[in-house]
């Protein structure tokens, strides 16, 4: 049995959908028991079936907007966040998921899951939707900015057997994120980058990818440091909200417009569901000794679900175990 | 009159749209004449009506995908691109607009018009389209990577009193891009550029802001170095080419889907053209001499008369003038 702790207080909805995912993900994944860390109380008037569910009384929440994330967990260890976290490093738990504050879990997983020993840096490398429909790993989106070359070589690693084992993609194609494509474009850390990944023979580079193809790229791995990767993906997220409300209004105008969009719902939904982060899953947060999958602080049921599914599935295939062996390979 | 040189063959579609959108912006701007630069017989296939419009020979053309654009306009200086930004130097006309290759234009206004002495680095802003339809302002998207937070400062400056005289705004509020809306996020040039835009009374300044509300910010200008810019200007446009597509396949599927679309094709539409940089106009190269406008390369004639309209609008205000004046007051 592959056993996941969740922390059920955080994120927007807690517990709610926390539990109700849960329950969702024991229905349908046979190999998995869950051990829920929150008010037992609150978990309660949700927990309709606690079919391989255990329930664990925590204390103190970390909350979403925590201006010191650090202290937040270190004042805070037998909040669900930390004691979930703690448990993934006592060996109690194999994985943990959490839609709580993404820093402070960044913070925790360090203090209380602890680096691999492999890896200089941690990132997270959330999964996002593109037209084809191929699920593409964008990283470091955890707004890490003391970055080096080597760091994003370890991190391409990383997502190349992520992609193999989780996505099951032969031979991974990795890009770096670049204001052009030809060879010898950007700043200092992108062409030291691009040297090293060119180098390796353990990844398949395809060079500098612009990110005018961000939705169609050329690649299954889109990589830049902590600071540009965050803001493609919040320029993704912003552009796509933004045309969403736009694409909203001109449709419910005039009668014809009305109609059309009565017409249109199942498609606009359908629409919707693809550009969805929370079908595809959580951000896995490399670089750690255990499995830590951060689902987006908004998820519903569904998208807990899947951010356990994958969390189960990381671990079934061993993921951590492989990088590190990679990574070790990469040293000697 | 105002004078406007038209590099009459740079873009997708010269030397047509640049010709139509000529002809379009004679009948609606009163006062400005317009000088074509390029081939004569071929301008004189799209040119119908020559009221105020005159041609001016131009031999050899700049490639679009020119590898090195300094060598490029070096070597071609009777190309159109050429003798039409040699023509601002001169006097013979007030203004340029090109939608030819990007970077051969910003190397040939430095090099043919020249920088103006109180701004140290050039940069290029485009106005985005929002929810709101205000326009904002968003720079550096150039790919200027040599960047200080002094530089960014005057750019500041030039974005504010763009909007005041041309977007007509009161007062122009200005965002720094960050990764979190908090002082003190960022990379050492963002808390640098922070504490600059704070203490300078010429500027509106409001913090920093999150690509994550691209479309709808707080701010009317939106700036960062010219590689993070950049990266946004492309994210935008990824996504939203990405997520046309998507939608398109969608709302084609099935049969009430499909009803939907005919229903929905005026209002889809408007949509489109809501997103359309080119209804908006070119972007402005900051820091020059003289007034260069880049139309987007794939602009048709209306989005070339926009950028005609813009570049007469930015001489007949002085913008130039009074950006210098407010940066020479800064030295004091």
């Amino acid at each position: 049995m592959i056993k996941i702790a969740i922390d059920a207080m955080g994120g927007d909805y807690a517990p709610k959908e926390q539990v109700e995912g849960a329950m969702l993900a024991i229905k349908k994944i046979a190999d998995i028991e869950i051990v829920l860390y929150g008010d037992p109380r609150a978990i309660k008037k949700y927990l309709t079936d606690d079919t391989r569910i255990q329930i664990i009384e925590s204390k103190g929440t970390i909350d979403m907007g925590e201006k010191d994330p650090i202290s937040a967990i270190r004042n805070n260890r037998k909040s669900s966040m930390a004691l979930a976290l703690s448990s993934v490093r006592s060996g109690d738990n194999d994985a943990i998921v959490s839609s709580g504050a993404t820093q402070a879990l960044i913070a925790g997983a360090h203090i209380l899951v602890g680096r691999m020993k492999q890896m200089k840096r941690t990132a997270i490398a959330p999964v996002i939707p593109t037209v084809s429909g191929k699920p593409v790993i964008l990283l470091d989106t955890g707004g890490n900015l003391e970055i080096r070359p080597e760091f994003m070589l370890q991190q391409a690693h990383f997502a190349t057997i992520y992609a193999k084992e989780i996505l099951e993609l032969e031979n991974p194609k990795v890009g770096l994120i670049n204001i052009g494509t030809e060879d010898g474009k950007g700043r200092q850390l992108d062409k030291e980058a691009f040297d090293l990944f060119k180098e390796n023979k353990d990844i398949n580079f395809v060079g500098n990818v612009e990110p005018k193809v961000v939705l169609d790229p050329p690649c299954d791995v889109l990589i830049s440091d902590g600071f540009t990767a965050n803001i493609v993906m919040k320029t993704l997220e912003g552009t796509a909200k933004g045309i969403g409300s736009m694409l909203k209004e001109e449709l419910k105008r005039g009668f014809f417009g009305k109609l059309g969009l009565l017409l249109s719902v199942k498609n606009l939904k359908r629409f919707k569901k693809r550009l969805a982060p929370e079908e595809i899953g959580g951000a896995m947060i490399y670089g750690l000794k255990g499995v830590v999958i951060k689902a987006q602080g908004s998820s519903k049921a569904v998208g807990f679900y899947n951010g356990i599914r994958q969390a189960a599935n990381v671990v079934r295939q061993d993921v951590i175990k492989k990088v590190s062996e990679v990574l070790e390979k990469e040293v000697e």
